[in-house]
């Protein structure tokens, strides 16, 4: 078979201008890819997470730090939780911060009292209404949770603070039952509402759909609450925002109750991907590893080792081919650009995988000269090496300045001594990331 | 605001059947939601990652745990790597496993010469298509991307084995470019046509647009490959399913390039929500803890505290609401049942978000007798210590006993020696999993 019909078809089409096919969907008139908003929530969802206890100072500092990085709202656990609860959140309120505060309670007036009492900006307000929760939980009807929400509502709103109304396990309730009662608080004049993946296992075309069919039955905000146990959690967060929703619920690192929620870092690298400018001018994405660590040293976990963005392998690329393509232009093989997080790139060269391009650029960084040929020479040799053990760095240049030393003077074999300080990778390796990659 | 009107309006809907809404969606006709199958890329992408080097025996390990958990195919690292890269797909091919056996290559003639004799099942070629793979990679245009894919496929098919041939960083290729190669490559009678989202930015809305194109252009069947850079690779793999796609590639713990690829505990959770049946017919889920704990060794990296399904607090249940419904019905709070994978559920009480209902139950393991009124009382207690501090289970179990004592027999204050030995958490915790709870 020719290919030469292929090639005048294709040829046609070789100067079409080359889009960022990541950018928001001009068909989704509603998106809020490029305008969307954070609710904080680890001190609210992460205080569920197994292993979290904060102490006063440890709410404040994260409150402190979630602040500047810049989130439009921090949640936090109901004041009725605990005495202790009810102080923090009193506490966090006079800090002054940019973030508007918020607490979570039930729909239930005896919760909605005292936490219109503590100063926070508003009340995010929950009840189950999957036929499971309504069975299992609270044991209440439509008709009981709707007149729940209305006196709560109207109460929240005559102390001239935000409320929202959320359903939760949404999308196992009954989607009529739903719309009725999003199209109820809407109308009573609710801030937002709600729509929450309890049990975490919504799909991304489902949530499409939900978010698309109430953006037209309400007017108010849509805030959205995903849970990752079936690994979703971040896809759907922008799928619903592709659909109209202004508002996604994140934890540093998604710590919540068992496997967590949509993470704050995951999201803004799906979101950077999409409209950097828009994440860029408003959080400081950068500050994502403090914060993280910060969280993580608190609920005593490790940052997981392929966690999006912080993974200490993120940026780390090894095949060849790869080693290749990203030394002649890093798009090609990463859309996300370490330096927007103050993270290096660092080409693995140390393997049995590796190829000559990534080879002769070390060459050059240990200031040796070496044809093309030599270079695939040497290369063969450390791949060879790289059958046999794993390979480290010192491994590598012992073997290229062998090399270049029995080319240069093939008789006298030298030592290592006297030879420049090099650094680990070719981009650069602090020392905090040297240990992290050891060791984890 | 009466709610009157909403109660009329819902009570009409309340006897609607309520089915599986994680189900495959009826609307979707092309979909294998409930027909896929897995592409184990362990020893291929995986190798990949940065920390790995396998040695032969953990090869021979890992591939032998891959085929008894039941995986369709076996992706190993191109023959031309390294020679113990070729002799290492020989000795797997050799096995005599159910999985098929492929390898990978470029789309290359002398790579495909060495690959044909290794004794593997199939043969996965791979090229870059996008602007910038052609630009910064291989540097060659459609036209002779074309003419190589004939080339290597019409020697590939005479041997007798199977044929992918998949693009590279398929979402940033011209879409015009891509739907004539494959259809090209399918006359010619491909197994498989590959697509890559090899910077891991896709999303699930364009990744099921691609694949429903692609669909109505092939006639042979579609394989998808996810990177996580963005978080996505779970959903992505699960709309390319619904859109038609049938087989999807994965890495145990999405070991690969950078943060890697679509995990494979991860997709089996998303899978058997959608459809257990399916899941448990064909692959051994209650393996995927050992097969994590086998590789994650061999690459030393911990299982990230919020993996799916294996993190360690994947069924720990928290907040007092959760608690008292998980103990009435466990679906309440759960999609995925912790047994399938022969895990255990845990109700976490030993903390201040707790509430009387898990202390009830709490109470009951102990074999004592309180009323609803003591056990609330006893909870308010166990509430107020949370607030000083992290409270562990004998600090819970403590409480309690001391206020029933302190109800029995007032004035004795009673030892705690010679008490039952209880279990730590209240649906049982054996002891590898306390010390990972511990740990991580």
């Amino acid at each position: 078979m020719s290919a030469d019909g292929f090639k005048a078809v294709s040829e046609n089409f070789s100067h079409r201008v080359q889009e960022n096919p990541y950018g928001p969907n001009p068909a989704d008139y509603l998106s809020n890819v490029g305008d969307f908003q954070l609710i904080e929530s680890t001190l609210r969802e992460g205080e569920q997470f197994a292993n979290a206890f904060f102490s006063t100072e440890t709410k404040i500092e994260i409150a402190k730090a979630l602040d500047d990085f810049g989130v439009d709202y921090i949640e936090l656990t109901s004041p009725v939780a605990s005495e202790q609860s009810r102080l923090d959140c009193e506490a966090i309120c006079k800090l002054g911060l940019k973030a508007k505060i918020l607490t979570h309670i039930r729909c239930h007036m005896d919760d909605a009292r005292v936490a219109v009492e503590t100063g926070v900006d508003g009340v995010d307000v929950v009840i189950g209404t999957s036929q499971f929760l309504r069975q299992y939980s609270h044991g209440k009807d439509m008709n009981y949770i709707a007149q729940s929400a209305i006196e709560v509502i109207e109460y929240v709103k005559s102390k001239g603070i935000e409320i929202r109304f959320s359903s939760e396990d949404s999308f196992r309730s009954d989607l009529v039952d739903l719309l009725n009662i999003y199209r109820t608080v809407d109308k009573i004049g609710v801030n937002r509402v709600g729509i929450a993946d309890t049990v975490g296992c919504a799909n991304p075309r489902q949530v499409y759909e939900l978010v698309r069919t109430l953006k037209s039955v309400v007017n108010c905000d849509i805030e959205c609450h995903f849970h990752n146990d079936t690994g979703c959690a971040i896809a759907n967060a922008y799928t619903a925002l592709e659909a109209g929703a202004k508002l996604i619920d994140v934890s540093v690192l998604g710590i919540g109750e068992r496997n967590g929620i949509t993470p704050l870092g995951g999201l803004m690298a799906r979101m950077i991907a999409a409209d950097r400018d828009y994440v860029l001018s408003k959080y400081k994405v950068h500050k994502i590893r403090d914060l993280e660590n910060l969280v993580a040293e608190a609920v005593q976990v490790n940052i997981p080792f392929n966690n999006p963005i912080t993974g200490f392998c993120a940026f780390t690329h090894k095949a060849g081919i790869h080693a290749k393509a990203i030394l002649a232009n890093p798009s090609t093989y990463e859309i996300l650009s370490p330096s927007d997080f103050g993270l290096t790139r660092y080409i693995h060269f140390a393997n049995r995988l590796t190829g000559w391009n990534a080879i002769k650029s070390r060459v050059d960084q240990l200031n040796l000269h070496l044809t093309d040929a030599q270079c695939k020479e040497v290369t063969e040799k450390i791949k060879k090496l790289g059958d046999v053990r794993q390979l480290n760095i010192d491994d590598v240049d012992s073997i290229i300045k062998d090399f270049h030393s029995d080319l240069s003077t093939p008789l006298v074999k030298p030592t290592s001594n006297g030879l420049p300080k090099v650094p680990h990778v070719l981009e650069g390796l602090d020392e905090s990331e040297e240990k992290r990659t050891k060791t984890e």
